[in-house]
């Protein structure tokens, strides 16, 4: 019997745990789950005759190894900054490692190692990263295998809520990490146009998203992602000319958020010093410049060049950030203060469904035409505990593990999800989850 | 006789060098130049006999140790990063250390050592950070011995060129650090307005800037800086409502350097990878949105709200942004970029002169009444190598060096010029150097 590992028992291991527990006795593992909170975990855990529950503190690494030891694979949902000592232990005990983190350049360094160890260091095997990788792949391989050339891909993501559950002015609840949804578009968007290098700065990237129409789903708002070039290679798509990856918003959120990040709000670099004490009134105030004889919602609305009642200051005021209740933290930068704010008032519900929504754009040349292909998928959570997220992050990190620990895949390295061996059993399980993407395809020339 | 070490021979160094020589035989000290670059070193030196020029790579500790051991006092013209290095160095070999950079908290927790080996370490005694506090603090002294009440205090400083001088559209030359001309501002400006903080995110500084009338001088452009608050307490300044520190430029600077950071030049975080072939007028055009149709000057005048023909588009011209001109460099940041556009557009010529000016308000209560002191120096260079900004930088540290040296000044551990002890000895020297603070009192209330 194999001894499975998982290192964090929080939101986005909720479907994985599930997943491993579920085909336990199946495949004949034994499942640890480790947190630093032993009563979540414990709860994630049940009673299952599989499974256990343990407390562990992972950033003392003295802990951390004398668990890992006694692990055959060990999928680790901790902070991506831990990963790279987490990895060098795994070395060091001879043990799989799995995550859905991005893979550092540090990590990748020690892909020989790995390798000479006869291990698989797995990253990137979530959602996005993750099935991003696997539900593009999957066609571009399959574009080459007929002859087929690339002139663009975009590839589009977005954690929503679903339509039925959308109910704040905003278009918008909290899926995923908080101070992710604060801090995301920082940096500077990069993408391809008719093969040239485009450039969007972070006080621009909002303000200037675009309106795309998604078969099946309707008008949605996308801004581009910093790191759209970075896959160019991985894909295998050098040279072509066309390529984005970019974040999914419902129609009406990139506006009130350019707000939002014109103002300042978004800064994470400096301490508001007095915010136990200061009102969100005031915060604002704070920020916008001299009118005198105006009030702050004037000289708000003015810096925008809004409406005193357009559709973002009314947003800006659902938020309460026109509120005289005080802040109430100590010490924190403008964008822990947003994250604060945000955390309650985008919460789900207890009735509330998130929305995942995946697209991807694939334009080719074959046979002196040119096609179009479009590959949708969606995929709405079933309440606010096991939701989408939690599902699409957690279900191909276990899918993987199966195929692993039961001998379908055979890799070594570090690697992120790219191989169609990789792939193709993970992809065809996840259908039986509901996780399809439906393809349309048109001659476009 | 006494030894003088002063490591850096670069721009900022020259008028220091020529103060600490033709003091040399008075005084009855020997000076030491050392610099990476020995020719540099030599020429600055000359054949002077007490002086002589020696190569070092300031990088290396050894070496460094090595030439500070033969010295008494050690000035560090070096970046502020090796301060803390150089500065344990004097710790251990019993040196005093003289610099006009920036005091780190790093720094500062040396001070118990310092004072402990009968020391002094003293630190941002140049221009600004250095004039600055000490004709603050004389000011601010001198109000407070009179008994009256500090309510605001503004200080703003410029590196401009002479109004003779001044023959472009930015009315702007260079005569400091070109990299910190390109990084100027960054982070969010913090000030006191009404006793009540205010900040200004960095994509707004420069649009938001202010017209100031000052006396002598005329209209000048002001935009606050990162660090206002910084020295409230330092100045015996804590509780006073209204505070800042700005930078000034000519009219007409701001609007046309807020266009830069709008479209994304200012940036310095990530490499623009094609830019040995790239144009100036195609890295616009990376930066610049889709407009079906539009030029890149038609797309730069949209996103800037600018008109075709507007000062600003003048301005961006000038510069040679939208010249078909290879940029020619390895992958480097807009930022990068940038800097190496104005270090030869915005270079003084070998006829020009620049121009320092630094002005102060004060307003305080006194005896039920309230008066606005205004403060105001500015100072011409003699020539493109003998600046104002390197006498301004170097007087200073000159200035105090002789002092500390003869006994004048008997202070220990890390400081900065705020005490009596050290800013008067040093401002009466300066004002033989024509460095001389004009002073208006009117009664206001």
């Amino acid at each position: 019997m194999k001894n499975i590992l998982i290192i964090g028992a929080g939101r986005s291991a909720t479907a994985l745990i599930k997943y491993v527990l579920d085909n336990a006795e199946k495949v004949g593992w034994f499942v640890t789950v480790a947190d630093a909170d032993p009563a979540l975990a414990n709860e994630k855990v049940g009673n299952h005759p599989y499974g256990r529950a343990i407390w562990l503190d992972a950033t003392k690494p003295n802990d951390r190894k004398a668990i890992i030891e006694r692990a055959d694979v060990v999928v680790s949902l901790l902070p991506a900054s831990l990963h790279y000592e987490v990895a060098q232990e795994c070395i060091l005990l001879k043990k799989h490692l799995v995550t859905a983190s991005y893979v550092s350049q540090e990590l990748y360094r020690l892909s020989e190692q790995v390798r000479n160890s006869d291990l698989v260091f797995m990253g990137e095997m979530g959602l996005d990263p993750g099935i991003d990788h696997m539900s593009a792949m999957r066609v571009i391989d399959e574009i080459k295998d007929r002859g087929g050339v690339l002139t663009a891909f975009s590839s589009f993501a977005g954690g929503l809520v679903s339509p039925d559950c959308d109910t704040n002015p905003w278009h918008y609840k909290i899926s995923w990490n908080p101070r992710n949804v604060v801090l995301a578009g920082r940096g500077t968007a990069q993408y391809l146009e008719d093969g040239k290098h485009k450039y969007v700065p972070y006080h621009r990237l909002f303000k200037e998203h675009r309106i795309i129409d998604i078969p099946g789903v309707g008008p949605m708002e996308v801004y581009p992602n910093r790191d759209s070039l970075l896959y160019k290679e991985v894909y295998g798509l050098d040279g072509i000319p066309n390529l984005i990856r970019g974040t999914l918003r419902y129609p009406g959120f990139c506006d009130a958020w350019h707000a939002l990040v014109q103002i300042g709000l978004t800064d994470d670099s400096f301490p508001i010093t007095d915010c136990a004490e200061l009102t969100y009134l005031e915060l604002m105030e704070a920020f916008v410049g001299d009118a005198p004889g105006k009030n702050v919602r004037e000289k708000v609305a003015n810096l925008l060049e809004e409406e005193l009642e357009s559709q973002v200051m009314q947003q800006l005021e659902w938020l309460g950030l026109f509120q005289r209740k005080k802040i109430g933290l100590k010490p924190s930068s403008p964008a822990t203060i947003l994250e604060h704010l945000i955390v309650d008032k985008w919460k789900l519900g207890k009735q509330d469904r998130d929305w995942i929504v995946m697209y991807h754009e694939f334009e080719y040349k074959l046979g002196g035409k040119k096609y179009l292909k479009k590959s949708v998928m969606t995929l709405e959570g079933d309440n606010p505990v096991y939701t989408a997220m939690a599902k699409l992050v957690g279900l191909p990190l276990g899918i993987f593990v199966k195929y692993l620990v039961t001998g379908g895949i055979r890799e070594s390295g570090v690697q992120i999800p790219v191989k169609k061996s990789i792939y193709e059993p993970v992809m065809k399980e996840l259908e039986s989850f509901g996780v399809v993407f439906r393809e349309t395809e048109t001659l476009i020339k």
